[in-house]
């Protein structure tokens, strides 16, 4: 972090050296109002498409301004093919799963319905908004997008056959399920129920799905949030970007 | 989770069958008025050195009631000796990493003051009221004390030779430097910084002593909860109570 530009931007439009970026109505009130910056203050931007850039600020306006693209800083760098499949429940906790999962590099996150989830709708607009938040903040290079929910019955029947899905098991808690154990796959996802867990019908048919690895998180219960945490952690450090 | 009572509690009283155990004020509110319960119910006690018992109410008050164990349900198990020292900023992310390291078996909590940590105090016994709530929870048979606030320099000059110390590094970002390469040991502890990092002065410091050993958490700037968690989980599953 020895730049001096310490905001960061996610913007869909093109970046290159010399290129203006027209700045949205919510980020003319960041940017302007909210942290203060003026004509001639650097910002760094980041699409999913030419890394990260420096820019600088050419039009400061309350409703809109414009930036000129100066140089990289970063390149552009995915994370690994990995979706993070998750059972809404409790807002606050909602909102941390989709955090986590940006910063911690899921490449797409899909709400899921279960038996025991209550959500009937969630808010997509809302949640898309915490990813791109927590991208900007985590300096990586990419948002995931967040889907629509569905039900987990149908994500399954329509499941592509080359993507592995981790299934954490919380009935293997306290069991040796590790995910050294599945087999290679270049797409991933991983699978974390609701605070009630699966049902057992759930549990079964996951059990004998032919593209399903259950791992187990240990010797305790974790809460959904931890547990969604924990396995993206465990994925990336043997599978993913940190090795 | 296949027994019927699904109330865990926490208890300071040693638990063995016939023994009757008096409720605090509290707990009395908590199981009677709160998840209504009555004389005959079953509850789930556990404390540090008798593991998890089933109880039977044998009273019920306003202001307090009796227990009365049936049977233990699950032996003591204790978690690895590993502590968390972590640097509190806001609230609710404090309170976030306290319920988490309870959940994921850390033995001991430790606030520290960083440089770039502003708290000049905190909340000791509400955090502690959140290991307990967390530990009560995840189903498992210990809570870890949380500690007073300390300052790392002090922490660090009175520092105990045989414990290997884990720092989670942010200047880290991106380089491969793994818990594997940490030598063996019997006594562990984990440091994460604040959301503004350490200070140079801290970090060489930090470099400098023999115990420590810094890793990386990936190629993304993590905020200091999401750190908390991927390194207790890393150190649970490579060198603690996960294999």
């Amino acid at each position: 972090m020895s730049t001096h530009a310490k905001i960061r931007l996610y913007v869909e439009h093109p970046l290159a050296a010399g290129q203006t970026v027209p700045l949205s109505r919510d980020q003319a009130h960041y940017l302007f109002g909210v942290m203060r910056q003026a004509v001639g203050g650097a910002v760094l931007l980041f699409n999913e498409e030419h890394g990260e850039w420096r820019a600088e600020i050419v039009e400061a306006g309350k409703r809109g301004g414009m930036l000129a693209c100066v140089e990289q800083t970063a390149p552009l760098r995915l994370p690994p093919d990995l979706w993070l499949l998750f059972a809404p429940i409790k807002k606050a906790r909602t909102d941390f799963i989709v955090e986590k999962a940006a910063e911690l590099g899921a490449g797409r996150i899909c709400p899921v319905q279960t038996e025991f989830t209550n959500a009937e709708r969630i808010r997509q607009d809302r949640l898309q908004a915490h990813a791109v938040e927590a991208a900007e903040q985590c300096g990586g290079t990419y948002v995931p997008p967040v889907a629509a929910l569905q039900r987990l019955e149908r994500v399954l029947s329509d499941w592509p056959g080359d993507r592995r899905l981790i299934f954490a098991d919380e009935a293997l808690v306290g069991a040796r399920a590790a995910l050294e154990a599945a087999p290679r796959s270049d797409k991933w996802a991983i699978l974390i129920g609701p605070e009630g867990g699966f049902s057992p019908a759930e549990r079964d048919r996951l059990h004998d799905l032919p593209f399903v690895t259950p791992i187990s998180l240990g010797p305790r219960i974790l809460r959904a949030d931890t547990a969604a945490v924990a396995a993206l952690t465990l994925f990336q450090a043997t599978r993913g970007d940190w090795e």
